[in-house]
């Protein structure tokens, strides 16, 4: 992707080993690898763990196991703590995306970052969030504001991963070509053509024109291209054709 | 927050109740709350899908079943699929934050809108994508790309949730109202039936199934009005009316 220096993941006291094998899929999910472990409950390495990471147990595998925070992130020049509810500390506070668009910022391409998550029942304690230079808070519903540990290191890494993602944001999928103002004519003049020799406009002759110009302008206006031309004029085709007696059809296999 | 009308969310053949119930909390994590089974492998209601649901079991009260996909999509006027590999549909692709901006727009301010999720082993049927307008597709990490039922609907409904921030307040001045999924089926089905009785697919039988499977993505991308059904209502009815003689053409002043 790109030559910045991913975060590290770190999650603090986390209690089932179900929640740091999501994590890591989730992390991998967004090209994260570097995941730290600061005294899990069950101990490491976990099964439970490696289980739910499925094939992301190349994230486990590479996990490393701290006694304390501080140990988890001596090494990192700017570290975020994720946090549903700021207290009384004066931090600043980014959402996922202001936060993933300042770790790709060129000012910290040669910084080491990480993210703390706290444990699954309380989050991360005053001292933990103390030691962080910022505040990740993701925007979440106020009356339902609680989402799973892997979950937040989901949202933090899609945040990350699309902040450097240079996919289009809409793109048509798409080999084609637009059709162009002759296919259209032609298409067209087939359609009025056919509904002419049918007799279709002589009940309402004298709205003939603007039911015709109403056509048109739909036609011009569905931004068709070249195979749906080619589409429609099979349907013409088809539709024009006479009806076969039920007989005939039954003789269809 | 806004009164923007609310995407449905749509599991189509969800296999496991418990991704069943993590949907639901992601949903209500960003404020959705009209969740839609389409066919649930296990039944409805199910425990485990309430277990997990914890507090948002109130989203999964409100949850309709349905038996296929066009029935739990034909009040909606724009539906999304959401795939990770959009085959040889020629559908608009967009990022879930791109998807999130049109769903905000004031076009689609009175629109009835919804996104498909398919089931956990294979995701989405080319059927169900076909019956889609347009494709979400979550960027990820292409060595690394696989993601949980829940997952997609969370990164979704954040992007959802974080749009609504960016909603402009300018209103777009449109008494006219997209075509529902209804009336799209209508359309298509008679086009498919007028085809059959003329033997239309006879010489290309083997071939009659992608055709029409084409012809429905294509109808489906063109973002018909109500007013644009009813004016290929009117052509098809022209059209496969019997040609008359051209000595009655004649006599016409």
């Amino acid at each position: 992707m790109t030559d910045v220096t991913m975060p590290a993941i770190i999650l603090v006291e986390p209690q089932m080993g179900e929640n740091i094998g999501a994590a890591a899929r989730a992390m991998l999910n967004f090209g994260l690898t570097d995941l730290r472990l600061v005294a899990p409950r069950d101990g490491w390495p976990n099964d439970r763990a490696i289980a739910m990471a499925s094939r992301a147990d190349i994230v486990l595998e590479n996990t490393r196991v701290f006694g304390c925070t501080e140990d988890a992130i001596a090494d990192l020049n700017h570290v975020y703590a994720t946090t549903a509810r700021p207290r009384d500390v004066i931090k600043k506070i980014s959402t996922p995306r202001a936060a993933a668009a300042e770790l790709r910022a060129p000012a910290n391409k040669s910084a080491a970052t990480g993210i703390l998550f706290g444990k699954e029942s309380v989050g991360l304690s005053r001292e933990d969030v103390a030691l962080a230079d910022s505040i990740i808070s993701v925007p979440l519903n106020p009356d339902f504001s609680s989402i799973n540990l892997a979950q937040a290191v989901l949202l933090v890494g899609y945040e990350w991963f699309q902040a450097a993602d240079d996919t289009p944001p809409v793109q048509v999928h798409n080999e084609e070509r637009p059709a162009n103002k002759a296919e259209l004519s032609h298409l067209f003049d087939r359609i009025e053509r056919e509904l002419d020799a049918r007799g279709y406009f002589e009940p309402i002759l004298q709205r003939k024109h603007v039911i015709l110009q109403n056509m048109r302008n739909m036609f011009q206006r569905l931004g068709l291209m070249e195979s749906d031309v080619r589409a429609f004029q099979g349907i013409i085709k088809g539709l024009t054709m006479k009806v076969k007696n039920k007989t005939n059809d039954n003789d269809q296999p």
